[in-house]
Order: C-alpha cells, then sequence, then structure tokens
C-alpha cells in the first residue's frame, strides 16, 4: 500500500473511532493487549529478521530487541492506559448566553495523528494506545532497522482492533521506509491533523522546512543547569551528577553548566571529582579552565545536545548573565537554577523561556510520567498547543457546540 | 527599518514586557489610549494620504476611512481591554510529587506575535492590544493601501508606551509592504513565536506551503447549515435569512444550505420566497432546480467562500449524507443543523469536525464577543492550539515551574 492509500484509510478510519465512547475505546486496547500477547511468536520471529540485518551499534541493537519480558511490558503498558481517564467528551467550560443560546467548549479527538520515529519497536504499540485512547486515527512511520517488528505488532493490534468490530485502519504502519514517505507525510495536508517527529535534529529540521500539516517538535533538549553565587554546592554536586550521569543519552539530561564566578573556585574542583566517578568529559570555557582540568570548550559545545558523558561549562557574573545564555543557547526544553536567594529563582523561573523551569533539582523529571500524566508520547519544545510532557490531554483539541432554539444574529 | 532589524527589535522587546504585571501593562494601554487620542489630528492626516492614494472599490474605501468617531471608539476599544482579565499568569494547575516537588503549570506569554492583516486601519490598535495585555510583543504588517494610517497609530501607541518607560518596540509596524517582508516574517524561525494571517485564501495558502514558524490559519468559513426532514420551517427561513443576509461579507456566514428530500418540496418555496426580499443569488443543484428558480450549481460552487449574496444548495436524502458532504466541503469554521430531532443532532454535533457546530441557530455567533470571550483577535479554522474565536487565552502557552529541595531521579 502507498502511503497516500494509508493516509486516506486514515481519514476513512476517524469516523468508526469518532464514535466510539469510553467503555468500547477501553474494549479495543484490551483485545489489542490481548493481540499482542497471542501473537508473541511472529513478533519475536520478525524482530529476529530485523536483528540479523541490523548493521548498527550495540546501544542501538539493544534497542532494538525484543524479547519475553519487553512484549509483557507493551501489553502492561497498553492495560496501565484504559486506567487513564479518557480525555474526551469533557465540557471544558459552558456558558449561556442572554438570547439563550448554551456554548459549551468541549474537548474531542485531533483526527488523525502521524508518528515518526526511529527503531524503537515498543514505541509502536505504545504511540498507537496513546492515540486510540484519546480517540485518534494513527499512522505509525518507524525506521527501517525495526520495520519488521513494527509490521508485526501492527498486525496483532489491528487483528484485536477488528475482533472488536471496529476498522482496523484506526492503526496503520507506513510501508515505505525511505525519505519519500517522510516527506509525504509533511504535505498530507487534509488528512493529518498532527505530525510528531520523534527523532534526530536532523529530522526536526527537515519538518521545520518542509512539512505543511500542523507538526510539534519534540525531544532536542540542551539543558542548562546554573549554579547562583548563594548556593548549597554539596546539593549543587549531587543534581549536576544525577542530571549528567544517571542516563546521559535522554533529551532531559543536562549539556551546559553555568557556574557564578563568586563560587567557581570552590564548587568547580568539588564537582569535578564527584563527575570524575564517571566517564564525563568537562568542555571548558577561558575561565573555569583556570580552576579545573578539562578539554578546551568552542563556541558550538554550547549549542550542541551531546547526549553523552560530555558537559560544557561557563562561568558567568551574574543571574542574569546566565538568563541571557540561556535565552540565546537554549532549545527551549529544560533548565534548573541551583539557589538559596528567592529573588534570583524567582526572576529565572520568570524570565526563561523554557517548557521547564526547575528551581533547586535536577532536570531529569520533564517526563510525562514523572509530572503525573501517566503516560508520554514525546516531549513539546514548541510553544503552540503543547508544551514539554505530551500525554492523553496534549492529543486533543476542542470544538465548540452551540444549542438554540432559532437564535438569530 | 529592515523587516530583519524589525524583528531583533522585537525579540529583545519582549523581556521587558515578560516582567511588566498587570497593573503595569493596563498602564501601557492606558497611556496608548490617551497618546491616539491626542494624536487625532495626525492620524487623520495620514489616513487621508491613503484615501487619496488608493484605487480600490466605494466598499473598500469604507473600510480604510477614518474619521473622529472611529478613533474614539479605537481607543475606547483599548480601554475595554484594561477591563478584562489578564490571561497571564495564571496557575492552570499545581501537583506535589511524593518526592516533596511541587509542580506548577502557569500561563505565559507566547513571546512575538506577528500579524499580517489587510487594509484595516483599526486592526492596528486592536491587536496591539490584545497582545499587549497578554504580555506578547507584536509585530504589525498591513497591507499597502492603509500602511500611512497604520503607521501614524504605531507612532502615536509607541509615543504611549515610551511615557510608561517601556520599549516602545512591543509594538512595531512593517516597513516594507511587499510581499517580501511577509515571506521574511513567515520564516522567521527563532524570532516570531506565533504569525497570525488575517486575509483571504491566498495569504492563507502562501502560510501553509511556505511558513517555518508556526501559524494559526484564520477566518475561511464555507459554513454550511443542514436543514433536517423534521423542522420548524418557519424557524429555519429566519435562521438562514440570518446566516445569509445580514452580513454576507463575514467568515461566519452561511455560503451553503443542504436540505432533506422530505422537506425540500415545501421548505424551499417557503426559503426562496423570504431571500428574494434581498439580492440573494441561489445556486442549485439538480434536485433544487426542479422545486424553484435559480442558476445551476457548479462543483466549485459547493467549495466556495462567496462572501456575497450567493447561497448554495444541494437536497441530500439523510443526516448522514449531509454530514458526509459537511466532512468534504468544510473549511472547518461554523456548522448548524436545524432540527427537532435530538438523535440527529446529536450525531451531528459528535461527527461534524468544526470549530463551532450549532443545533437550531444561525451560524453568524461564531465570533469573540459573542462567545464571551470579550474580544477576538480572528478566528482559527485549525485545530491545534485554538480553535474557534482567538481571544486573550488564546495568544498565551504554559510553563512548568517546578520547585525542589535537592531531588534527583
Amino acid at each position: 500500500m502507498t502511503t497516500q492509500d494509508i493516509m486516506r484509510n486514515a481519514k476513512n478510519a476517524t469516523k468508526s473511532l469518532m464514535l466510539c465512547d469510553e467503555t468500547k475505546k477501553n474494549e479495543i486496547l484490551e483485545s489489542m493487549a490481548q493481540s499482542l500477547l497471542a501473537h508473541k511468536e511472529d513478533i519475536l520471529n520478525a524482530n529476529q529478521i530485523d536483528l540479523e540485518k541490523a548493521v548498527v551499534s550495540d546501544v542501538m541493537k539493544d534497542r532494538l530487541r525484543l524479547n519475553d519480558q519487553r512484549l509483557n511490558d507493551m501489553a502492561q503498558g497498553i492495560l496501565d492506559v484504559i486506567k487513564l481517564e479518557d480525555p474526551t467528551g469533557k465540557v471544558l467550560n459552558e456558558r449561556t448566553l442572554e438570547n439563550g443560546l448554551v456554548v459549551q467548549k468541549a474537548s474531542v479527538p485531533l483526527g488523525v495523528i502521524a508518528i515518526i520515529y526511529e527503531s524503537r519497536p515498543n514505541v509502536t504499540s505504545d504511540a498507537a494506545t496513546l492515540c486510540i485512547k484519546s480517540g485518534n486515527t494513527c499512522i505509525l512511520r518507524i525506521g527501517k532497522e525495526a520495520w519488521n517488528s513494527a509490521n508485526a505488532i501492527v498486525q496483532a493490534l489491528q487483528e484485536g482492533i477488528e475482533k472488536c468490530g471496529v476498522n482496523p485502519n484506526i492503526v496503520q504502519l507506513i510501508q515505505d521506509t525511505t525519505h519519500q514517505s517522510a516527506n509525504e507525510l509533511m504535505e498530507g495536508v487534509g488528512y493529518i491533523d498532527l505530525l510528531i517527529p520523534r527523532g534526530g535534529k536532523n529530522l526536526i529540521s527537515r519538518c521545520v522546512e518542509h512539512a505543511k500539516v500542523p507538526c510539534i517538535q519534540t525531544g532536542t533538549g540542551i539543558c542548562h543547569i546554573y549554579v547562583d553565587d548563594e548556593v548549597d554546592q554539596d546539593m549543587a554536586v549531587k543534581i549536576i551528577e544525577n542530571a549528567k550521569c544517571s542516563r546521559p543519552s535522554v533529551c532531559n539530561a543536562e549539556e551546559v553548566l553555568l557556574v557564578h564566578s563568586k563560587v567557581a573556585n570552590e564548587f568547580l574542583p568539588k564537582l569535578k571529582k564527584q563527575l570524575d566517578t564517571y566517564p564525563v568529559e568537562l568542555r571548558l570555557d577561558k575561565r573555569a579552565q583556570k580552576i579545573i582540568k578539562g578539554t578546551k570548550a568552542t563556541e558550538e559545545d554550547f549549542d550542541t545536545e551531546f547526549l553523552d558523558y560530555i558537559l560544557a561549562v561557563k562561568i558567568v557574573d551574574s543571574v542574569e548573565e546566565a538568563i541571557e545564555h540561556i535565552s540565546k543557547h537554549s532549545t527551549k526544553h529544560s533548565e534548573s537554577i541551583l539557589t538559596t536567594n528567592k529573588e534570583h529563582a524567582k526572576l529565572f523561573t520568570q524570565s526563561i523561556d523554557s517548557a521547564a523551569v526547575y528551581v533547586n533539582c535536577s532536570t531529569r523529571f520533564t517526563d510525562g510520567g514523572q509530572f503525573g500524566l501517566g503516560c508520554e508520547i514525546g516531549i513539546s519544545t514548541q510553544k503552540l498547543h503543547a508544551r514539554g510532557p505530551m500525554g492523553l490531554e496534549e492529543l486533543t483539541t476542542y470544538k465548540y457546540i452551540i444549542q438554540g432554539n432559532g437564535q438569530i444574529r
């Protein structure tokens, strides 16, 4: 099937999903989970084909690999979402106008959501689950390394959907894994209500350049932590250790450290001692180089999402200078100030224009689960529609429903 | 000044506005209103230049013309917005996590909003007012016919802003009125947080094609009214008369009428009699042509926003067929069902994917003022971020502010 066929099928399938109530949607999800478990063998076989073909690093192979436990987790993930509240059909507000019109603002699904993602087969069922719970038809487009796995998963999910008497095209996988299909999705005006690119910088910037359908940019996180002159230094060491080293490959990990010059002499050696227990490379600006040892930072280092054990370090002379630096270099994901000065904390949270602004804690908390959304389909770094972790609510829009009895204007 | 200069200035100016509280913003607005009145003569003189140069229809000239009363209304419009609630700084929700983190979701300004609009000078102060009240810096780009008028208005507004000690670049007018400047705004990644194109179909589709910054499509309304087989026909005649004839040039006017075949024979002659008191041209499908006189409708007529005394009429055999037709041809603005059958009304409001879905009233109510938003900067016909009339709240986003005391993950 061509990508165009799939988009057309998706649009046609939205109708059946739009009319499903919460009970019906949960029934579909439960059937999907059962079908996933029933097809374990098919899925693991398909995964084996992907693994054998893959010419990728061990880390990538680990992401790609499925096993009994991971499939159980995927099924459990579906069952967990069943328990979450349905985000649609809510009356967000209701006004009765003087002329008697009752104006309801009600939450509704977006329609068709397309997700472009990399070679993580488990995202297939996660994304499909969140879309269906929120009443949205979904089109999935995975990288070629994981296509066979994703295809087996989608076939299992579709069988589960069909058993409930619902159009299985509410979940579809794009068959073409070349750039062409991603481009067709980006240009799918009239078919795609929302495109979520999950992936590297290149994919995101291709979307910004070429997409004609509404997109939500996700993920890229050049996260900053600023250590103020008034600070609990021991706490600061622990927070930075956590933000940099607990999982360096994720988007909410710290990439840049700003330190106030008044505390830098005392603080940086303490920090270095702790970070040296990991294979962390420090990329230091001129002033920091005079205090501790490390690589000389280039300008580019302050605009790079390392996703690795690398930390760029810069010394600043005030909270204002820290804010100025962050405003220029941040990707608007997550930033944190470590300070005991309430005025500085307030200025920082007011002035920093990022999805999540922290005081005295690690940036690693920017996550749907941590924030209590129950799930997450991505982290938005843009300001329109949704910001930060996107859960079920962020996959809805609203419409106004107005009941009258002949009112004219 | 070049468009690039203006975008840079705007970005720099956001900081000063971000730190203004409600009192300060209202002070600025009051000063803007006073300055507008103090510069009446300058503005009317500039308007005279525009009027003399304009080679446009009388309707357009009327839109372009300013006078004492219209300037008073503009100033009053500013004072009215002062009374509205500040949409920023609201805690949308707050959670205390088990680890003690306090996660606040707070409403904040978007940043820099650019508005491209046609030759209505009064939009200049309306748009600037809504942006400032919501904490946003604005860049205005008006059509060349009204540039002198808008320039005089912006100068007056800037003088008012400066008197309050605030950077006057929070309101700027683009000087270049060629396509070039609109293109530069569409490509102003890193400078423009939201672009609102207000204008005809061509401008909107240029934005869809070329914009790299987030846009909200506004306005285009091919609004449908469906007359069901179970209906109060006298009420239906009055509603359609209102929806088509009260102001045919606006986006919430009816363009297409769908009538159930069971009532068409009786209803269409009644309707025609009433519409004949206006210069309405009926464009009829084959079946309607057998019942009343009118022009033969082309396929295109069902995809046209006439903005005139023209109504396309089609006969359908069920509410489902009406829904099907609307799904194919609607611009997702406003649609209405006229029926006494509650099941049909429910199916219609559930299935129609438009910003405003009406039961038994005119589509003309889709309007910020009518919906109780207090004001309006446009009507969104897209589904992301904002839908339908956009007031102050729709000019904000949110950020998460997280207060901790050393939490790590």
